[in-house]
């Protein structure tokens, strides 16, 4: 088993939720695995001095249609939920939580997210919203609640984020396999390249 | 034969040039032809807030990365010259001069001009380089140069870039298919489905 896909997103992304859809399928076929990670796009657009994508004069009209077109060219169920963008620290420090003790229903409420949010319209940023995709993967969403306001758990998603900024990742879904930078939904075509054949 | 491609690019753009090398075979395929519309990157940038790529932290050293494995992954040669990003207009005009004339011989100056600066390194903002480029399609590069600087070609220039901005192109390259907006080279995948399928 060679080196795990490193997979960066934002839980307000839906560029990270389409290719999270389609990662882990395409890494098994090449023997890899993915470790997601959560990163805060309010945290990298600090340092890049970007804006999130649908404020942008212009591009942000072009990038609704966008997102909607490249869903459906992915074949993957998607509707652009309202309020976007959302504050998803609460869910990202969920997942860092959730990773720590058990990295496979980690990633099952890192899925069950994304489709809360970005197929059923459910506001994730809403405590009530987060304890039901807790709760639908089967983790008791009070003591996961609590956990999450802790100190430690808040101090460890922002050095995570620090050391991704550091890392140079920029925006979301931000990729690295074999330590090569990929990054956007539309680089899976070339990480499908790089993980077949190696350094191209 | 149904409607042309029409295909927004500014000469100083690598993902225009590296989408300039393949979209008329693709179109081809389909039995569309490509109608190139010359865009200045500098004034849609007034417009969306957004600044040259290379100039962005941390997403300016990313995307010197991508442009070369893009250009590996497309097959397509590449180099990425010094100085970059650099001033088009003149190059533009020319574009612009020929193509009312000439259409063809204004398609092969478009190749000749995208190469000169993306494979050998050209500057084409300096006037010897531009003249050589026209030398080289069979433009005589006196009469040339000196039309590109009459009013009435700077204004047709201005007022198709206006045009463009009007219709939401904010960056480069900029593709409609039947009024159908694509943005970046990445999304030729998607167009070849658009021509295959029409509508999805």
């Amino acid at each position: 088993m060679s080196a795990p896909i490193e997979f960066y997103f934002d839980f307000s992304s839906p560029y990270s939720y389409l290719a999270s859809e389609q990662i882990e399928p395409l890494g098994a076929r090449y023997g890899r695995v993915v470790d997601y990670r959560p990163v805060l796009l309010g945290a990298t657009f600090k340092v890049s001095g970007l804006q999130p994508l649908v404020d942008v004069p212009l591009k942000g009209e072009y990038s609704k249609r966008d997102f909607d077109r490249s869903a459906r060219f992915a074949a993957v169920p998607f509707v652009l939920p309202q309020p976007f963008p959302i504050a998803t620290v609460g869910a990202a420090r969920a997942y860092l939580w959730l990773k720590d003790s058990d990295p496979q229903r980690a990633t099952a409420f890192l899925h069950a997210a994304f489709r809360a949010y970005f197929v059923r319209g459910r506001n994730l940023s809403e405590n009530p919203v987060l304890m039901d995709v807790l709760r639908q993967v089967g983790v008791d969403p009070e003591p996961a609640l609590q956990a999450i306001q802790q100190p430690a758990i808040k101090e460890q998603l922002r050095a995570q984020v620090d050391a991704a900024v550091a890392r140079g990742v920029f925006g979301a879904p931000f990729l690295f396999v074999d330590g090569e930078p990929f990054w956007g939904h539309d680089r899976l075509p070339q990480i499908e390249r790089w993980l077949a054949t190696g350094p191209f």
